[in-house]
């Protein structure tokens, strides 16, 4: 449909049908008979019984094809209007076939392998009818308490623009030169997510307020929403949480000033679930109509799964030209989004077609396949003393601990994702271990039942315990006293992260940790891999195991990723993308932190007047960018092409890289840039940009890096985007602390130019 | 000397002169030879050699008196310009007569001790030569963490504010009308600290950067120095840390535009120790020369102990008129300051004439009677079951821990307080219980040797431990064994808090939290006393003891005060002016925090997606304004002038307190307020009001509180300060959580007045 059809179409609707385009409701306000909605959900939500649910919008979390196909054909058929409603839906990282987890993936620091994750999530939505996705997420986390940072890309500010660029890409793919806005076939919306500053809660407490300076805002958590809208996402979602006193959901300067006027979102901006009535509860909307005033005002077009909007906006607007011109603009955007999916010429996107050729993708090998790629690339080794790993086939193996055969890993937010799909660590062992040199047992419980009973309806979903903790720990110790190697896998429950799972305490839960002290005893080779959503507290672990597999949550392939790691089939490559601390006293602790004023000297000792802890090291227990290979590699320098700049004049360095070892193996070589004096303290390391390479044993390739004006910029203390002549340091490393290579140079004044 | 003389003797300086005017530097400087001087401490701090110390306008730590008055006395003699010195120290919380540490005393909640003990430490000065003390440091503080927490008034504004006023006035005196500005004999300058927001460092990490809103760093933080400023003082501290990525001490917005022109000060604004040079450090400034220009422009007056400023600021200036205004108006400042104290008339301040006659009042009775009272109001009764306290006399009693009968209980930064004077808590003890029927031992180490280590030289002031840590339990063990009851002293050492002291594991020492555990397994009754300079997580001590006595660092008559409240000649009156979080993983809590969108309902168990962890309850260990009584208090509401207001109306509040108890003792009466809505979410609740009571047994009082508008007002998003129309609810109750009065009101909008 061309524009002025659509403005046509928009002028042709009544107040009640244009308030409608902005109302999200779930499912269960369109089945049944009219009867059973009014008293039922429409009820339970407080919407007004004179509500027509024919006028609604868009609909969330319905994703199967069959109901989505009969309630699209109802609604053509009831509602007055005939715009196609709008099927939105939870598909962070994975619709069936399951990636692992977006922290997970942010350590693969492969973005086209990213690109291609979020692509196949777009492909099994848009063959199974889903229009929008809600992803990504990329909100920036330095509190690994805050449960939600498994959906995040992790701490550092490229990653978080890298992982917005290649997944709105992957999901939405470019920009059609002959349609322009359009979105194609196998392609749906993305809606980039949560603006702004959700992954930044006072003391990492779900929905707790966020506090920081508009500097802060801007150098390191608004870049990622604006990397995700400059590829084009079409949609963004408004955060839970106040950012310095007010909601973000109901604040002008954030949504209309920074994202529609400076950042040129024209897209859709919707609530996060019930975020709109919420402005009441943050005491910023005094009742319901106040709420929706604030929320228009502030550029929120669609109000997610509250009454707010259906029951306000009309009472609001009532003969008010600007609150009218503001819910034009607003149902045009959403009418534009219907138009760029292409549902007023098929409301349907070719899905019945799909079904009925049995065509759709999900699960497919090709998926498969690249699930297991990518959980390959996302796990992370964190240790590995005396190259314990990779394993030999013939080494006997007891394989113990709550995770060592389970499927309850891929993460609270696979909404779609199926356990049955998922090869469990001990699936995946046995394509390389005789069966009679593996010997399986729990060991211990998931959970304490207490933590168990804290996670409330959750923990019914966990696997029952049955046997009495002795026993299990007596059967792990009699499996254990008979291998040469035991491989604990450990973890937190999926419910204690994601949404909701905040922790005060992130480590592994007491009877892991008591299970691995007391194998830690026997004296024997110990391999532990972790599952978590977050960066744990390992320390303990870190004393007792030889070899750490950080696994997270690794998606439908992650225990055949898992054992291609431990036997050696793949070399491991993860970096982390966010820091391990090594106590929860140390959080927040991350890598680009300022210099201080009495910087904590190594050569001072225990100092006391620098910035320090008396009981613990300022380091963390792995540093941000930290992995380790099978591998060795070593840095030269080749060429840096001048140290004296002027403005805008690159800088092309080439360094050259070996792969000592005796394995092949990928490696991520970093570089930061410290910037050593400007009007705004700069961090001791930035990371500026990165390259993963592929390496075979004693193969040697040269890495090229140009430095750009734009990698020396940053927000000054009015807010003003600019370099600043003086002196850089550049690092490159193999990690955010094994700085392998490093020069200075200098970026002169304008004065010095001519 | 009047101002005209003031302004001729600036106009007489030269360059250097002036300059020298700006440089503060300890007494080294000034003792023997000139050649030693030049090869000693000149060269240590890289001053140029051509520097005349002789020009050197103040100096830092020098509190011999009769070492003042041979350097004054020289200094006058050798310089040229016959300007006297100043002599500024760091005098906290007593100069010889130690009170309790800051934090403690914000638990009296009892203003006019703070003055008087503000104006014995000020008498103690001046009766010793001291011109200038570093005090207050009002920095308000979430995190206890941070270890200089022990000199902060807690974590609330109000109780900032009224620190800051108490102190200033006490250390100061008011303005006097004869003499506008001059500073009475018995008095000297006082210097507010650390400007702005040195309590808010990330982690908890001494120095590290602070990062806030503008408009946090309005509500929360700046009152506190602005009422100090308000209040008269002299002098303002910058404070070491960068705030939004400028240092405070390079921070011309911060400084001139927010502490000058909106604070109108007019004082003088010193760095503090080294912040000047350690802009370099910082990244803020490339070297001494810019470190040197960016002080100045940001309106820093005196450069304390660095070459910065006299190495520098002549090439700085060099024939920049903008400059060298700036540098007339700083020296006018200090010369200004020295005017105010009187030392153009009398460059000694009376300090012959006091030594001569002995007239000194250190130590005296009344101050000592004084800072018994005040340790008496700040310690904090945490916890007494079945009214285990106070002890008959009669009671047999084992003193056992590091802290029995231990002197080094004064804190850190007592600079002149003597542990020889201190009473400690066996001292106190004994004057209440025969000998016989108390037993001592020490029962634990104070540290673990390797924390013990970790203090560096700061270990070798604490006791040695020359008994085995066994042989310390079993003594502990069998003394237990034979009494009623067990007083348990408990503590952090000193050398743990306070500057340079953060601790990522704010709990008693591990050798002490056994020795604990092995006496609570004894079934005898159990207090514990609680030494620290910070909230310390308490919870196993709460699980453990039947009583908890918060001592803090209460003082030279610490033991006194503690032994009067175990024997119940005291009643103890303090409460918490600081939250006493659960665990780490709590931190930051604090009572005024934001309901958020989804705040946690009691009523909602274990609902997931609620503002809440899932494995700690969201509610600290100990709240703020938390503190128990021997007896009862109970409360109800007489009368409430008006509940619906015009902007500028005040609400008059009638209660009514009654003793039910059959103590006599005191109460501190808490308002709250809570904005219900508004353009900027506010707090749960904010604390406005206070009254702190004495009844006897049985007495019944009428507290009076008025409700004005300027209780109502906040910072808007626009940095508006104002307050809006609409609901409000008062609590009033013996805590933040012990609301026992409540009530809403209506500020009517504008045009609802007429």
């Amino acid at each position: 449909m061309d524009n002025n059809l659509l403005l046509e179409k928009l002028d042709s609707l009544s107040m009640e049908e244009k308030i409608g385009q902005l109302v999200q409701l779930t499912g269960d306000f369109f089945e049944g008979d009219m009867d059973t909605v009014v008293t039922g959900p429409l009820k339970k939500l407080g919407l007004n019984t004179g509500y027509n649910v024919y006028n609604t919008g868009s609909i969330l979390n319905v994703t199967d094809p069959d109901k989505m196909i009969r309630l699209q054909t109802d609604y053509l058929e009831k509602s007055t209007h005939k715009i196609p409603l709008l099927f939105m839906a939870d598909i962070i990282y994975g619709y069936r076939t399951i990636f692992p987890i977006p922290l997970a993936q942010a350590c693969s620091w492969n973005y086209e392998q990213i690109e291609r994750a979020a692509s196949i999530a777009a492909r099994e939505c848009y063959d199974e009818g889903i229009h929008v996705t809600f992803s990504p997420m990329v909100d920036i986390v330095r509190d690994p308490r805050w449960g939600r940072v498994m959906e995040s890309p992790g701490e550092d500010t490229l990653l978080a623009q890298k992982y917005a660029e290649s997944t709105v890409l992957g999901i939405q793919g470019g920009n059609l030169e002959s349609a322009p806005g359009a979105i194609p076939a196998h392609k749906i919306a993305a809606c980039v997510k949560h603006f702004a500053a959700y992954g930044a809660p006072v003391a990492g407490r779900e929905y707790n307020a966020v506090d920081m300076s508009e500097h802060m805002l801007r150098e390191y958590y608004l870049p990622g929403y604006n990397a995700a809208i400059a590829a084009g996402a079409k949609l963004v979602m408004t955060a839970f949480n106040t950012l310095n006193g007010v909601p973000a959901t109901g604040n002008e300067w954030l949504n209309r000033d920074v994202l529609r006027r400076e950042m040129n979102f024209d897209g859709v901006l919707i609530s996060d679930y019930a975020a709109i009535e919420e402005l009441i509860m943050h005491g910023y909307a005094e009742n319901e109509a106040a709420a929706a005033r604030l929320a228009l005002l502030a550029g929120v077009d669609v109000d997610m799964k509250t009454a707010v909007y259906a029951n306000q906006l009309a009472k609001v607007i009532s003969g008010d030209e600007h609150m009218l011109g503001l819910l034009n603009e607003a149902v045009y955007r959403v009418l534009k989004l219907k138009n760029d999916l292409g549902l007023f010429e098929d409301p349907f996107r070719g899905l019945q077609e799909t079904l009925q050729r049995q065509k759709s993708s999900v699960l497919s090998d090709e998926h498969k396949q690249n699930a297991l790629s990518l959980a390959e690339e996302s796990v992370v080794l964190l240790k590995n003393d005396n190259e314990l790993l990779p394993f030999s086939k013939q080494a006997k193996v007891a394989l113990i601990g709550p995770y060592a055969e389970e499927n309850s890993t891929l993460g609270i937010w696979a909404i779609k994702g199926d356990e049955a799909d998922t090869v469990n660590l001990k699936t995946g062992m046995l394509k390389y271990i005789d069966p009679d040199h593996l010997s399986v047992c729990r060991g211990a419980y998931m959970l304490p039942l207490d933590e168990r009973q804290a996670l409330g309806k959750y923990a019914d979903k966990l696997p029952g315990e049955t046997v009495a903790e002795e026993d299990l720990l007596h059967e792990a110790l009699r499996n254990a006293g008979e291998v040469d190697v035991i491989v604990l896998a450990l973890g937190e429950s999926i419910y204690q992260s994601g949404e909701g799972g905040s922790r005060t305490n992130p480590t592994l839960p007491e009877p892991q940790l008591k299970l691995l002290h007391e194998l830690s005893l026997l004296g024997k080779k110990l391999v532990v891999i972790v599952y978590s959503g977050r960066p744990l507290i390992l320390t303990e672990v870190a004393g007792k195991a030889d070899a750490i597999i950080q696994a997270w949550y690794p998606g439908t392939m992650g225990g055949e990723a898992l054992a291609n790691i431990l036997y050696g089939k793949t070399n491991p490559s993860g970096k982390l993308a966010m820091t391990f601390p090594r106590s929860v006293g140390q959080i927040p602790v991350y890598y680009n932190e300022l210099n201080t004023g009495r910087p904590n000297m190594p050569e001072n000792g225990s100092y006391r007047f620098a910035s320090r802890y008396i009981d613990e090291v300022n380091k963390p227990l792995y540093p941000f960018g930290y992995g380790k290979s099978y591998t060795s590699f070593e840095y030269s320098l080749l060429s840096v092409s001048r140290k004296e700049i002027k403005a805008n004049e690159p800088i092309d360095i080439c360094i050259s890289v070996t792969n000592t070892g005796i394995y092949d193996g990928k490696e991520t070589v970093q570089l930061y840039i410290r910037d050593k004096s400007a009007s705004v303290a700069r961090p001791v390391m930035v990371l500026k940009d990165f390259k993963k390479i592929f390496l075979r044993s004693d193969e040697t390739e040269t890495v090229q890096f140009t430095i750009r004006d734009e990698m020396l910029k940053f927000y000054g203390s009015r807010m003003e985007y600019k370099s600043e002549p003086g002196e850089f340091e550049v690092y490159i490393g193999a990690s955010s602390q094994e700085i392998l290579l490093s020069f200075s140079f200098v970026l002169l004044p304008e004065g010095e130019h001519e």
